[in-house]
């Protein structure tokens, strides 16, 4: 297996990708295809243990902004990292692409490079939450805007064969994120949406309210793009805020700092449990190839982590088995729109 | 001044809503008309020390429930908690009215017994979040679904009003929650509110991210009840998570429940930060006279905190600014439209 690893336009720099892809190399057997300045990267491969010859470039320097629109940048941008690198897994030189730069690139790239899967109408971003029963798998978390109930059934479609395939859920329970549990809560595009998943196939458990996000009641969550990313970024934003004011707590006296060591081990816990950095990158659930978001501002453990879920997406043959369904999924949809 | 309170429908009983409106009574000269089964009401008074002559009730014990239809059950039920108050609000009983019952019974009165102020659309769920610099207005909190660009203007526009008069600041800075900072994010509802927030009189500052709730960078977030209540219950939820499993974390060994001993005033002030029992009631702005949710599951300190939001909100007029304003909102908001 050969990932192609796109190093350039994080906010931490090139050297927290590449450390982070040398971690994974040294127990995962796998090849790379590291798409950004050569020179650079390769003085970093020398001081590490991994063999040289697994290790493959694609010399570029030029990358696309998170300020740049992203589709006429993938469009003329031919020596931007994320074009070069969607460009290789195209012409079949890797299995899987993952960025942590321009998330608006990543995601058009995958769009117009990529391509969605026939009878796919839509790609989604799709993030795994942490819950007790080991993660549910939320999608879109931001790749589309005003989406249709019948995206959105097709999102919740995608979402069950990761559930299914990655997770190994058994008939994944499939909610619709509301403002209430109740049927006929919330928005025309939620209440359409909640008739067209009940008369879907899926197992649809109902409505989960966002305050249920990381409960485990359910193993897909399906939302607008909208919505997605807004219960995220808070979920994000309030963690950021405890761990900050515990930090600044436990700094506060001699006898905070001291009750701040006994009780390490509990806060180191949550810290994992709140740290995206654990949770490795998000796939472009709907698109002919493997092409994953990490995090802006990864670091090499997420680099890591997210390597290795972009490994198990491969090797679980995920994108097969949607393209299995896809003409039974875009037919449902169909038949319902 | 006189506040009407409902006993009836929260989650955790007439008690604790009694308990908090009296222990308000000790220290702020007001009167109160209960809603509620008056003799049990009695015996919490008698038992305190405010003198019964400071209150008076009105009898029920039914009330409208959350999976009942809110509209219907206005009209329907009479002798409803939240009908009888509301029309003893309208009838110049009391001075304002608040309610831990049936958010969408509690809307729905507010719009068909105490009604909108002319010229304003629709009225709006308004929170104030914790922030550093000691609170920033949310509205739409939840009570509309699929609101128009114009509706959004509007709720930004009684929500300055808000922040200059309750929480005293100049010249209120107006956010629109979005996907994203940078102007263009967002999908087809914020791009227009987008443009109308920043062709209005108003001191807009641009998108804000869910993340930036609590940042204190705005003194306004204005947004569709729809993204409002899914950023507001994901805060809860976190929020909810983290405590408990710093306290299961703590409670884990001899060695952290030690530590959690030390550190308790730094997590007391955490807990604080996070409790939505703070942070009073939520306003419905937009209607004629002062209605206030108080959260279902309110305990004595959150109706307390509630009712002291409510006597503010009454003191400093804000009705009164809202209504002087409301012709110019809705003629900005018909020139826009």
């Amino acid at each position: 297996m050969r990932i192609i690893v796109d190093t350039l336009g994080a906010d931490k720099g090139y050297e927290e990708i590449v450390k982070g892809t040398l971690q994974v190399m040294k127990t995962r057997d796998i090849e790379v295809l590291f798409v950004g300045n050569a020179e650079n990267i390769k003085k970093l491969v020398e001081g590490s243990s991994v063999d040289p010859a697994r290790i493959d470039y694609i010399q570029t320097d030029e990358y696309i902004m998170n300020n740049e629109d992203p589709v006429i940048s993938i469009r003329r941008k031919k020596d931007a990292s994320i074009v070069l690198g969607l460009n290789a897994l195209k012409e079949g030189r890797g299995d899987g692409f993952i960025s942590a730069g321009s998330t608006g690139a990543l995601l058009a790239g995958g769009l117009l490079i990529t391509k969605r899967i026939d009878n796919i109408d839509r790609a989604a971003l799709t993030i795994v939450l942490p819950s007790p029963n080991g993660g549910t798998v939320l999608l879109d978390a931001g790749a589309n805007m005003d989406t249709t109930p019948e995206y959105l059934r097709q999102f919740a479609a995608m979402g069950s064969i990761y559930a299914s395939k990655v997770l190994k859920r058994e008939n994944p329970r499939v909610a619709l994120l509301n403002v209430g549990s109740e049927e006929g809560k919330g928005d025309k595009r939620t209440k359409e949406s909640y008739d067209l998943l009940k008369a879907s196939d899926l197992n649809f458990v109902g409505n989960v309210e966002s305050r249920d996000l990381l409960s485990g009641n359910c193993d897909v969550i399906v939302c607008d793009g909208f919505a997605g990313n807004i219960a995220l970024k808070a979920f994000e934003g309030v963690a950021t805020v405890v761990m900050k004011s515990i930090k600044e707590g436990i700094m506060a006296s001699p006898r905070t700092k001291l009750g701040g060591i006994l009780v390490k081990p509990a806060l180191s816990g949550l810290k994992k449990t709140f740290d995206y950095n654990e949770y490795g990158a998000a796939p472009l659930l709907g698109t002919r190839q493997p092409v994953f978001k990490a995090h802006g501002s990864s670091n090499s453990r997420a680099l890591e982590t997210g390597i290795e879920a972009l490994v198990k997406f491969i090797e679980n043959d995920v994108i097969q088995y949607i393209t299995q369904d896809a003409s039974s999924i875009g037919k449902a949809n169909k038949a319902e729109g």
